[in-house]
């Protein structure tokens, strides 16, 4: 005897861009979406009746249709705008909406540059009983820095060959995401505060691993967002290898370095009050 | 007052390959790794006191290091030999193995093609009182059919426009993994009749829905296999979306199509016994 | 004084799929176009005259308008009818059609298997004076050998550590163009007789190098096809670098290897009658 | 009779980064190389004779080796000292240098961020006779405007529906490389200075295509710089496609658009002097 346990459904890579218009300058938002629902659609699976299944489709034009009038710069409220919708059909349990920001820089009134990996992350779960979760996060936050880290006084076996450092570069890609007891008043400019504290302790605070560099920029993000609960991290390490020139007979001054995409140091956290 | 939560460190992205003569024919095994760790590494984060991480460029060295002697095609007896390793240290509580294996399709004798997106998925994950969990999928395996898939009879709202489907191309990108309540004798012919049985239900069995799909091959494979408890299956609905001639002043034979990567239709389920 | 060189346009990334309903099975073809054209648009460049520049929709609408009727698993053919189509508007005085083909493997009447990175690739290059160049490739075919390769007998500087190998893995993604002279009765079966030829001499004939194995499979396809004048490659030497394991004290049995994707050595040549 | 045609043989995909102390702030390269060498090996193609071909592996190594001393931001000279020393060595004819920059920003005295699509491109190619060609280039470099730019005037034939646009956004990711009769005293800085007249032109001169918009563009590159010979454009027009609102019943105000990655136009010009 077999039967169905949890599901989910919807539309997910969903990329949609807004102008907005201004007396000063336009403002340009370049969005990706999903959205995952939670209802009783078992007869779909057991018995391939659909009178339950909401089109993916529908969906994805449902978040071009509100986006119009309701979307703006504050993507958690957008996101609830979503999340209220879906969870108020008939048969619709929860929702799972998720939103993703590639970020543009102003150049002027109407231009823009772009192309980077970061990503603001808006994400609100919400269910018909009217619980709402708010999520909000950073992805692919490249950082590099040539001084202040260190990695020392590790055990060692029979198969650690690594050397001590005690000056190395250290560069990652930050992956953070939390979650908010309260959202607080303007999600943009606390989105942004975040990001400046995890930028300035990665850069100012000497460190001795990944693990305690991520350690001082989460204690520092909780004490400067009262509204954060818990905040998580996931960090590749991206090696900077050193390239061992003294096999051709040179002096090796360990400025070059080889780059390796992987495999990659993988630490991973949650901080929590 | 803020704490450490949950944590784990480790190596991802280890690709390795070996090579095993044979007398009548090499194999050839093409893997990547991942090895998570997790321990009593508090006074890392919080002091900066390495002497309870083991360093991740170990992890990877042991992972060569045992491969010698002990890797064969039981991906997850390799992984149970990579998780016993690992929790045999001190102060390692914790390990989570996974192996995915790139498929060569033998040529001969020595001979082999690639380049399929196909991957095979081993998992073990355990700790030092002893507890071992076995898991297995298949990643990227691409199916599509041109008959015996329909999608009709779903409900309509506001900004609903897909019109319903009798007979339409279904494509998508078979995603599962299953956890075994005890380990197959031969873990590599158990996986290959997951994948047969499958295959032979996406292709012969009419569906109402990928739901409806999902369930049939889902059952199919736990009927099959009564080692598996559970199995989860992530299933992206690839779009072949019609093409609109008629507004060319053509008459519209529905066989010309655009196929999209993104959006897609995100179904995801998990079936239990 | 700055002037305009030469200069094209088109639409590039035009992902269309076929279904054709046969009595017995059914055919999908999955297909990528690239349509360049040249013409006399000077006046777009320096005054911004947009009377010449046929949209880039509108040759993307072209080509899925032309596919109802036209499309057949003969991709030169269509590649032509859609070269001279473009070539008879007013202005257009060029056109390179290019279609790659991702290759589906049948399974059953209406069931096909994919996820593969081969490619198939026909191109034809046509002016309005009719000349008509044919062009037909093979891109993204993985291919391993365990046996029957070597590298030995180079020169050797300062900078040179790499070891004499009498036997090694050797792996490659084949990537060829060729030209033909006439176009084939059947340029799909001629395709398919290319590729085993390739396959073949792949497989069986022992080399001493990327290079040698490179002209021994290019003769070959040379002496087997004879309407092709010149064929082209590109083979990315995908290495798998020994992992020296006498490092940890073990017997190093050189069986286990790090595969890398970067860097790679780059072989490129042509072969001609 | 077949013989072999012209042919190259190299490393692609070398990453290399270099770090430099300074007195006020540190200076860190990122770099990824390509050397392509041609030369007599006729004998390694038709007999496996390899007593001429250079290993790339010590092409590579050679990268690494001189880059400790010779390498500074001034790629074009590095890539002429690993240009020199290539075709120095006996039998190698030619050499074919490019080196792409992943560029970093500044972020204090020893802090970056990045993560950016863009790339600085230099390149030399050069011969044993002495012959030198400096070439120098922008990839990736990701721009949109919201204002500035029409597409109007076009023919239209039976499969055109594209509408005439008055003001539309406009986005596209630069790919531009350029020859230079004489390098400059300072490459980068006239690198930073093409890169400074390309956005301004791309920002503030309004457009009747993109073909308009980059002839604005690369005439002001040539005014600007007068070493350069010849400069050559490629811009994806990376479309931001109007979402048909009206057919929900809403009143469409054309601020919400659909981006998509494929298809693209695909434009292409050079422009000389």
């Amino acid at each position: 005897m077999v039967e169905l346990g949890t599901n989910r459904w919807g539309k997910s890579g969903v990329r949609l861009s807004k102008l907005i218009r201004g007396p000063d300058h336009d403002d340009f938002l370049d969005l990706e979406f999903q959205v995952l629902l939670a209802g009783d659609v078992e007869p779909a699976y057991l018995e391939g009746d659909n009178s339950a299944v909401l089109p993916t489709d529908t969906t994805r034009n449902t978040i071009y249709a509100l986006a119009q009038d309701k979307l703006t710069e504050d993507l958690e409220s957008f996101a609830t705008v979503l999340c209220d919708h879906m969870v108020a059909k008939v048969g619709i349990e929860s929702a799972d909406v998720r939103i993703r920001q590639r970020r543009w820089h102003r150049e002027g009134r109407t231009g823009f540059t772009g192309g980077g990996s970061e990503r603001r992350l808006a994400r609100v779960q919400g269910d018909a009983a009217g619980i709402r979760e708010n999520w909000a996060g950073i992805e692919g936050l490249v950082v590099l820095k040539t001084g202040g880290s260190a990695f020392v006084g590790f055990p060692r076996d029979e198969f650690t060959v690594l050397p001590e450092a005690e000056d190395r570069v250290l560069s990652t890609s930050i992956n953070a995401q939390w979650v908010y007891t309260d959202l607080p008043a303007n999600t943009t400019s606390t989105w942004e505060s975040v990001r400046d504290v995890m930028l300035q302790h990665f850069f100012d605070d000497w460190s001795a691993s990944v693990q305690h560099q991520g350690w001082l920029m989460a204690r520092a993000v909780l004490d400067a967002v009262p509204e954060i609960a818990e905040i998580s991290f996931e960090l590749p390490n991206q090696h900077h290898l050193p390239f061992d020139l003294a096999r051709f007979g040179l002096s090796d001054e360990h400025t070059v370095f080889h780059p390796v995409s992987e495999p990659y140091g993988d630490i991973r956290f949650t901080v929590t009050r």
